[in-house]
């Protein structure tokens, strides 16, 4: 199949997965990079591939769909040349959270990548989102998680109930505080455990804390705070499995 | 003094300075946010403040040119509203450097930002920059920085030079590697040490590493590897003042 036209109906649709609304409704999302593709492959969440005409990929047995420069382009989230690109469905979670960082908030794209990226490198199995975090499924999250976001538990929830889910199972969850928290070296290094990150902001919302069974402080030199991913990259690190 | 035209040479000037050559040439950058200048003004580096006709800041016995919304919105990097603008002098550094982290080739202005906040907050006193990473004077970096930007020495220059420089005062200079590096519990806790950080897609450069006193692993539960600021946040916990 070939498609030229900007004005195929097809088009009309992949374009609308820019915004988070219809990657919702449709339950799809476009990936970028030949080796983030790679990485959603694995999970078998490659729906369509859209090839530019005359461009060789290695993929084999996936539906493709051949498709003009322009048209990738115009589907394409950033300037720099793209030749093929992914439409992708939604995984489907299953799993039940053991190991989670929990996410309050968290507004930049850049930063809920890296930290999904993290904890996947330090061996945790959950995200969870509240539902107010920018949505996971946009090209600048995708990007920054280096294809984590495939072979990770994302859930967007209520944290409340998500928490006192994990509490009920015996699961510690610790928030992430500047002031009345305890120093990170006084906890112990044990791995069944989750944490909270906050707003960039803001931090973790009082509410939140109060649902927590601790709240943590990363030492500093001075009082500062951390960018919330960094925050996020030393406590994987310290309860890393 | 009040400017109210775009086509005014000292406007054309600095919008000159949204470049690193003219940053350079002039040794004068932009600063944009009021708690941003705020830190800048600390460290008296503010030159001259750019106001908005009619509005009223807090900021005393400083020199300030008023200027129109426009030429505002013309100066500034994003589309947020600014009604205050610095041009800022660069700081003259004349620490000689201790605790240093050193950055090879890092091209992202929001990691060398982050880097640059996280060294502050764990009380490194240096950040060395090779000369092809990307400009720490840039409005992207100064952002990600927080301010610590004014508080801590920068330096960019040849990388090789710096190394031995801190060697030869007894300073051990640490890389990180993924390959035939010791992991990062095995070192010991002590706080006069650097380290090299690298570039995003190919990390430290094997002439730099060899250079090195030893090479760090971050221990990881999978075979992965982490974004440069999050490797850099573990390291700079670990080896805190």
């Amino acid at each position: 199949m070939e498609i030229t036209s900007l004005q195929n109906n097809k088009v009309k649709e992949w374009m609308k997965l820019s915004k988070k609304k219809y990657r919702d409704e449709m339950g799809l999302f476009i990936v970028e990079d030949e080796h983030l593709i790679e990485e959603a492959n694995k999970k078998q969440l490659v729906q369509t591939l859209l090839v530019q005409k005359g461009y060789h990929h290695s993929f084999v047995g996936l539906p493709e769909i051949i498709v003009t420069d322009e048209i990738i382009k115009k589907l394409s989230s950033t300037v720099s040349t793209n030749h093929i690109l992914a439409i992708c469905k939604k995984p489907i979670q299953q799993i039940e959270p053991k190991r989670c960082i929990l996410l309050d908030q968290v507004q930049d794209p850049g930063n809920v990548g890296t930290i999904i990226r993290t904890a996947y490198a330090f061996g945790f199995d959950t995200i969870i989102l509240s539902k107010d975090c920018c949505d996971e499924y946009s090209s600048k999250v995708i990007r920054s998680t280096q294809g984590a976001l495939f072979h990770i538990n994302i859930i967007r929830d209520d944290l409340k109930e998500q928490i006192q889910s994990l509490q009920k199972r015996g699961i510690k969850v610790y928030g992430t505080s500047l002031q009345g928290a305890k120093e990170l070296q006084s906890f112990p290094q044990e791995s069944l455990v989750s944490f909270v990150l906050g707003n960039e902001g803001n931090g973790v919302s009082d509410e939140i804390l109060s649902l927590c069974d601790d709240k943590i402080y990363i030492e500093m030199n001075r009082f500062e705070s951390l960018n919330v991913a960094i925050a996020g990259g030393i406590l994987a690190y310290y309860f890393r499995k």
